[in-house]
């Protein structure tokens, strides 16, 4: 028990699941990769060669991971990246999830809405020319949007002088930013899936511990032109798999590390944030779980938001436990305490440490008088459903176009309109009966936390009690149609001033507000917030040079490491599964969820053993995407 | 969708399950009963003789509401009345929530621990007695503990006097006490259960709503002196049932309603406990659901549970969307505007009516500073851990009897002292790893809600995780071993301080500030809030009579109505359910839980019409327990 909490306490990333390879510590840069680490411990010489070959292997895949594994864009992904996509694709007569899927040729391929694939082409280091454009401003108000209009212009540049997407990241929290140059596919296709209940095998008590025995995978295929796209660069399959003590390495793009945070900041994490964020994600699962249990169709439709659910309270609550664990804290205590004796020589750093720490400290108790207005209204958490969502893209985006391209908010600029009119298009099944109980649940939350009293509560609610108004936004907006959809986004400003759709008038009426506290949160919270974490990382690399990577931010990165099995209460888990222990497993518990076993499955022979991970792994010697 | 949610809104109690029919307003006294309304309305006449038949008929099983229906002690309850107790009584290897379960013969009747019937002896007020103790007192402090003492002496008195259970109640908040003597009955066996998949058929979705095809029922037999009880007071069972438009009666044991409550203390309900009560509930739910999904043997420990806590957050869902809809509260407003009319014409009684909404504002104001750390510590929901409620009890219980009776606390009273050792030393089963998982969640929320900081927070969790620790004293505690208990309970004050159980220690270490908190909450949130009410309590009276019942207090009522179906969107729901549409309603769900069905059940044919309802339904003319 200890043993695996304090491994995805450590972990502090909900999208990337590692089996018994155990990554030493970085999730590294492509363009800062740790040569001399690699050298140092394993005698491995990492070349630009190879680095490169990785990298273009490599696919980012809806934000998460994936990898080419053939010449004609065969794509490899886990079953749970893929899922989402995968349920939209399901029907009440082809439940995907429930049975699977298998093209057998590429005109049986299914073609996917509104997915993006991403790969790398290249990383060009911007700092300087950010930095250059917000030195001169005290004010942190202008300098946040100073800052946001620098990184619109270079992306529209990027994009203009290249065609590729073009996306500026922060790294270090704004100790660096670096313009990451994209290749898009984005007619894709999906090709195999196994059943959900062989991909997710052990589902919740499973997830996120090992011994694991889930065949967590499924290919897709990117196209060009209609047909299977060349892709010269991608992992060849090792029919040897990897072997114990065997130096390994992931490419993929994680999401989210809060490793640099200071420890004032994971304590308001601790004492704040992560309690409430999993007071979301517990009435988010019962919610589902409740309407779920009402038919087999509506599990159906649920099945995917369920999975989802349930992942993200498993690894929030693994974080606070870690969060709440002394010693865990303890060490980030030390480090900081290192930090400050290594500046303590260097006056000018040590007054930076005190300054960023005290910024950072201000910037959260700021943080806190707007966190729950801000978590309702503009990141939307009391508006749970993909309807209203649509209407506030819609509302938003008319407003968005009529400014200049620099001054938009981030997500409206030119270079991402594409993307944006295509996710409004989508052809997804959107179930009204799913939308209703989950708004229901959301503007409960919502009157719950803000208040009855509050006037905006009062008008979001108009009267009614929050499940009665969920029945009256969902049964009378339209936004379920696409050609409806398509009228107002073809109609533009006029259209959507014109309409007189309750969702639409809903997103209007909490607008301006959610605007206002994204203002705030970018002037007095994020743009000071961002100042510190840079100064903290420059005095970082005064001290250490740049031997730290960044944390998780979304972008691609390198991790290594060896094979490893562990020892548990006496016990020796070897490092790889095999798919012997699946059935006993299975059998153990009778088969019943969530240890059940497609028909199919059931009396097929032991085959070769199987150890799959997110991201693409590769050994030194050969490639290969499944260990 | 409307009508069922107003439905449980309305009902604002969550132990009494209604059928189809639906009572007119009213929860009785049997001392004050609705017999001019009864005449008006129906043309019935309620006698005495008929009233003491039906009382004495009618069954407190454990809190809940059952009747006799054979002159030898037979009992029927609802399925989820004897759900914890039939739980208790399963093993891995007879799982009697799964199979249901069938005596033969008096013989293979199955003894249950710790079950408590109780049958209504007599009612007498002791109001005045109270009052009279207490009138002096203008210090809250030394009356509450003025009441307190005089309660328990009241109870003591009586029980000597008349060898009956003996308890005080207070009504109308505090308007009137009345002493309720009841005859026990401790040795109580189980004689019959469906399977919970039949008694609970529709599970989460169709609790609380109607239609539903639930066979709810369960039987247990009373003895005395090893034989079954002679019992001559029962409902007979009425073959024919009873029919559409007929008046019928339920006597039972409502667990509590809030009818009475001022406007601004259902807002307090509204706005603040009700949604802490609901995260409490969502909490619980979705630790024991990942607990469940862990195996088939987890699901059969937790199942009692998770059906208990869907319950809770089911009837609290609806109780706070009833709150949180104006048009429900609006009706709250124009009672109390009414009262301050009809009030407005005698100063005495307007200025008394101020006063007490004042106070019970005041007492509100009170407790919201105390409520986290007072639900946390005094009402152990930091604890949720059956050995921890154990280590509590005996820890307090040596405390309590080093003083006079009079003084202790409610529960520790000479007259229940051997109810008290029958819990402590009750063999029913106890699983560490359940007992650790919902622990460790409990121990989260405390450290979340009170803060990691709190020196109490760190006290408890001695430099542990919240799973860490969870582990460490269920791991350590011997409290699940019922001989420990036994030597605990015979050793008394001596061998609880001299015991180093790791539970033990940890119950003594919150004690004194758990009472602490208990007494604040007697002196400066009950005992102002019982005068408050009291106070209205007696303008009602001044007013109105006591035309109106006092809410629902645990104690035996009498509700009435007639047997109707109802029109929902247009449709006609019948006031009966039939197996037909069991096997209807099964079948369209494929048979999948939760409409699943036993093998032996499949294939049945069709048999009488049922619909089941807790209480004892009885006609004018014809007692039966069953519709």
């Amino acid at each position: 028990m200890n043993r695996r909490r304090s491994y995805f306490a450590l972990l502090f990333a909900a999208s990337l699941f590692f089996p018994a390879a155990r990554a030493d510590e970085g999730m590294w840069l492509f363009n800062a990769p740790p040569q001399i680490q690699l050298k140092q411990r394993y005698d491995f010489d990492l070349t630009d060669q190879w680095l490169e070959h990785l990298r273009l292997s490599t696919v980012r895949f809806s934000g998460a991971s994936a990898s080419f594994v053939s010449g004609d864009g065969l794509v490899m992904t886990n079953h749970h990246v893929g899922l989402f996509t995968m349920h939209k694709l399901s029907r009440p007569d082809r439940d995907l999830l429930a049975d699977g899927f298998y093209a057998r040729s590429l005109d049986e391929e299914l073609k996917c809405e509104n997915v993006e694939l991403n790969v790398l082409a290249s990383i060009e280091d911007v700092t300087g020319r950010i930095e250059a454009a917000v030195a001169h401003l005290s004010n942190p108000a202008q300098a946040a949007e100073r800052r946001r209009a620098e990184m619109n212009t270079i992306e529209k540049e990027s994009f203009e002088k290249t065609g590729l997407k073009s996306e500026v990241v922060g790294l270090y929290y704004g100790g660096l930013y670096h313009l990451y140059r994209y290749k898009v596919y984005t007619d894709v296709r999906l090709v195999f899936s196994p059943e959900e209940s062989v991909a997710a095998f052990g589902g919740d008590p499973d997830n996120f511990e090992y011994p694991r025995y889930s065949l967590d995978v499924c290919f897709f295929r990117a196209y060009e032109d209609g047909k299977p796209a060349k892709t010269p660069h991608y992992l060849k399959w090792n029919t040897a798999g990897s072997s114990e003590n065997e130096l390994v390495f992931m490419a993929g793009h994680p999401a989210r590390t809060q490793r640099q945070k200071t420890v004032g900041h994971l304590e308001y994490l601790r004492d704040v944030t992560m309690p409430a964020s999993l007071d979301q994600c517990r009435r988010l699962e019962v919610a589902l779980l409740a309407y779920s249990e009402r038919s087999a169709e509506n599990r159906r439709r649920a099945s995917a938001a369920v999975r989802g659910a349930q992942n993200s309270r498993k690894a929030r609550l693994g974080m606070l436990a870690g969060l709440q664990d002394p010693a865990v804290l303890k060490i980030k205590q030390a480090e900081e305490e290192s930090l400050r004796r290594a500046a303590a020589a260097d006056p000018k750093l040590a007054a930076q440490i005190d300054a960023a720490l005290k910024t950072i400290d201000q910037t959260l108790q700021t943080y806190e008088k707007i966190r729950v207005e801000y978590e309702m209204l503009e990141a939307a958490q009391a508006f749970h459903s993909g309807l209203f969502h649509t209407a506030r893209t819609l509302v938003r985006m008319v407003d968005e176009l009529s400014k200049p391209n620099a001054e938009r908010l981030r997500g409206f600029q030119d270079t991402n309109l594409d993307a944006l009119k295509r996710g409004l298009l989508a052809d997804a099944p959107i179930y009204p009966d799913l939308e209703t109980a989950m708004l229901a649940s959301s503007l409960g939350m919502y009157t719950e936390l803000v208040g009855y009293r509050d006037p905006l509560v009062r008008g979001v609610m108009a009267g009614r009690s929050p499940p009665d108004r969920a029945e009256e936004l969902i049964g009378g907006t339209r936004l379920g149609d696409v050609d409806f959809r398509r009228r107002l986004v073809e109609g533009g400003a006029e259209a959507i001033a014109r309409c007189d759709d309750p969702m639409i008038r809903l997103a209007q009426f909490v607008d301006g507000p959610a605007r206002k506290l994204r203002a705030i949160c970018e002037r007095e919270v994020n743009e000071p917030q961002t100042r510190a974490y840079g100064m903290l990382a420059n005095v970082r690399f005064a001290l250490y040079g740049d031997s730290v990577p960044p944390d998780a931010t979304g972008t691609l990165r390198l991790s290594f490491g060896e094979v490893l099995g562990y020892r548990r209460d006496g016990e020796t888990i070897p490092a790889f599964t095999m798919f012997s222990g699946l059935y006993r497993r299975a059998e153990s518990n009778r088969f019943a969820q969530p240890y059940a076993l497609p028909p199919i499955w059931i009396g097929l022979p032991d085959v070769r053993p199987v150890s799959c991970s997110s991201g693409s792994m590769t050994t030194p010697r050969s490639w290969c995407t499944c260990g």
